[in-house]
């Protein structure tokens, strides 16, 4: 639907049975017409990958990160470690404690270094807020998620008048 | 140190006892060059200053919009309810249940209405973080960023030297 | 069984995904004699919405409000700063940390704009409350409560009987 | 300032160590000009003194009662089983688990018996629920209710304009 | 196995979907040769039911009180209020917040009037409990008990070789 | 006041920071009238001694333990291991999370070894139930107890009345 | 693939049903070439064979102690008090609240006698952490985990290669 | 009292802040005659200085590292995905949460790279924890940490001797 773009946002993931998602995300992110690219680099298995990852994604043209981890979800605070890009943390629902860990691991981040945390298991609130990061120099995107959130408030509208 | 400019991130609390926090976000934004505005509208007791407020922002040219507010704390909400610029959510433990209140009602929005969190009277975060986006299309402000980061750095070197 | 009057209860749901609990509130209500309305009226996708119903709900003769929502609970309390009439949260299960969020958004409201919060997922509850709300001033629905009230001592001690 | 009326809401703690917080609620009920009464009767030290108190707040003409207890909170769920009056639960933050403990112990009531559970330590708004639900059928109150709101919008603007 | 007595043990339930819980309680007991009745008995829609059995209880020759109930778990409360008898509190994790808000109910009692609380959902605890108490003056009992407890160990010791 | 007995209640602590709880509890027992002694043997830095004197309490003529731990207690665990004696458990809220990790170690005691388990820090309620306990076998602590009963109902009546 | 050799890691499980867990620690021992010998020995349902195995242990040549247990999981509370070997504490998250009390009863040791907690459920981490303790005096072990942590970041890496 | 070494024990703070807990753990290494080394390296201020600290750790002859770290605790887990030595986690309750959140980001490590976590706010055990690792090659130590263990057995034993 959207001209194809070098990507703009960096969805990283912790482990590959975190993809269903982070593809929720990207499927957000094509609807709202921004460009991604997504990788898997994991804070504590491959922390030099993710590092570097984060280190270079600025100079690539990267302007947000989202990363997606369970557990101790480290990983959006390793990469904010490494740039001062705007890293999205997307805690993951998938312990045995339900996401309270990787939303405290997430969001508790000490002064110096945040991390803009959003809904657990909330893949699509990750993408919008992407988008809305990127909006600010991007009138058509403002756009898009302006008709987004029209359309978010017209889906309302029609369900309460089906309720009738 | 940096030359006054019109306001880019509009700092909202919903109580003036929320003062001192988000002073300290000020300072930071200030320490960082970034120009704000300051104003108290809380979500519910007064509703359409709030809405009227996040309503007009962006076409005041306002960027990014702080909200800080305790127990059940629906300002960010609000705000980005009304508005597609980001919202930065920043939870105060002012609560008897020391903040897991308003850290969960801050941070649990629902899909299409994201609010970008911060730590717990993250206030320097939440500074910080609204600086890091609007260092996407600001080159200097970005500098600045770097600067801070290596000064956090730094710190943390001198402080480990003075052990010895 | 009771003769329809205009509605006296206002059921607002903040996703159509909440409608089975609504529905259980709305039985129970008809099984009460207590007319009721239903829609649904996001707090954070459709939010004019939500404020122009609990604004006019007063003028259009409704005296109780009752609010589903799950995650980040804002409903209730975008409705409770609209009007004066009693508002009834019903705090929805359906997040990953099971309704401890919702639960904690409903009910830690800000002083001076109280959310009268009942069980999780307790639509039943929520309907009788509006029911004893409204008996205040009906004297036949308050007969109806005393005995709802009888045959759930009945219940349990038909119950205990058949235990033997 | 209002006229001296017999009791319509009852305000029943479960020690007299709450005395301070019931009588920010009776405090803010005069200034709504709404008549109480207080009294002591504890769910577990005396729970006949409990259950008469509830038995016959209704033919004493009491509308509302109001039951502010800590730790496992049961006063509220005592008076509700006796009676079809709204009872409001004020669960308090005096225990070590700083009021977990009565929140949940208030507001996870079982099917058929609901308490209005306010804020932890929110005896304020143990108040203004009390005068919302009188207000149904109290046309001046109703009236106080709207300037109450008012005022509340009023001081955030006030507080907001002496920002600058 | 053991001679029918009349009953020692009163196991109350707030709801007859607690049997299953109850009924495994009851078997523990059966299996330790002490005499038990069931009944059910809600502290919230049959509270008068449940405070007369704890009325009557001790009077009958009944010497421990078993309650299980969940959600707001005020039913041991209730008969604690009432007797002097040991009370045995059972709390069940049948609500949305798995047994945290009965556990809480149950254990976090006012000074004076004591809960003897067990696992959530530890049927078997309540019963073994129950049995320790009645065995201070039931020789036969203790030695039941101590033969219970030596075959607590034989069994992890069987299983322990049994991996070999 | 009440003659002196060989001790028949056994309070044990993991510390001597435990002291002023325990004595608390000794104190109460005083006013009841039942006989006690009081040791330090913690679960971990002394098992020994806390295994022995669990396993010889019985032959001693003891017939309630109560163990007062904090943090992850154990105490009334190893207790209640060795012995058929009722164990009473009494969590401390010491510990940097208020006591939860302290009433979880104690209360969710796996099948077969109950520990009956009372409110943080209510080292009033631990004596009272080991008191309820010895008194279904010693008519007269029964009496005391039925008359501290009674006492508890008065003075929240005398403080009712007081209050007008 | 590595020469059996006797035993240095003892698995202790509390109960038979976490065998699946401690089987899956067993092969990631086996995996690093690390023997192991398992038993059962429940810290309250047989506290002496569980004593007698930690006092035993060191002079039977175990190096490290890994203990699994649910609920108010004592288990590696009981050994680590039994022996100065490391004992690690496997929290499982079998119990009604999801592992929580586990968690705390094992981690929250108090002052002097620690026990090296890791995740709920997290049985590959115990062993891991177990050989790490081994390889310090073991340099061809060493090796294996040196070689182990290349092939998770190796997996990482091709994982993410894969995706595209 | 005992000859000093290289170090063996590296000491590893997010921040200077954290320096008194630490102190308690050098102590308390100093009391057992184990030699460490002490520095700051935040993981998420100066990442790198904390990554090179963990790579060249082991090379330098330091065979346990022990990281004490608040709120987001990833300090580590960050040493933990740089080098196979044990490493142990001390998180701090220093946030609003008191410790929930740098508890659970300290153990909640994914698979394969374990943390060994010990108390909050557990200095001591840390310490302890560190020197029955190292005591496993080094029979003094050993001998030492015995002596520690029955220490801690004979200071309750005084306590409890002259409570009487």
């Amino acid at each position: 639907m959207f001209e194809k773009k070098s990507p703009l946002v960096g969805l990283v993931m912790g482990s590959d049975s975190d993809l269903p998602l982070v593809r929720e995300a990207a499927e957000t992110l094509d609807n709202l017409g921004v460009s991604w690219e997504m990788t898997i680099a994991s804070a504590h298995r491959s922390p030099r990958l993710a590092q570097a990852y984060a280190q270079q994604a600025r100079d690539r043209g990267i302007k947000v990160l989202v990363a997606a981890a369970g557990y101790a979800a480290h990983l959006a605070g390793v990469l904010a470690a490494e740039t001062i890009l705007p890293v999205i943390g997307l805690p993951l629902a998938s312990s045995p404690l339900s996401g309270l860990d990787s939303l405290l691991s997430t969001v508790m981040m000490p002064a110096g270094v945040p991390v803009a945390t959003v809904t657990l298991d909330g893949a699509k609130n990750a993408a919008v807020l992407a988008a809305q990061i990127l909006a600010l120099s991007d009138a058509p995107l403002a756009q898009r998620l302006l008709d987004y959130k029209n359309s978010l408030a017209e889906k309302v509208a029609e369900k309460a008048a089906s309720l009738r």
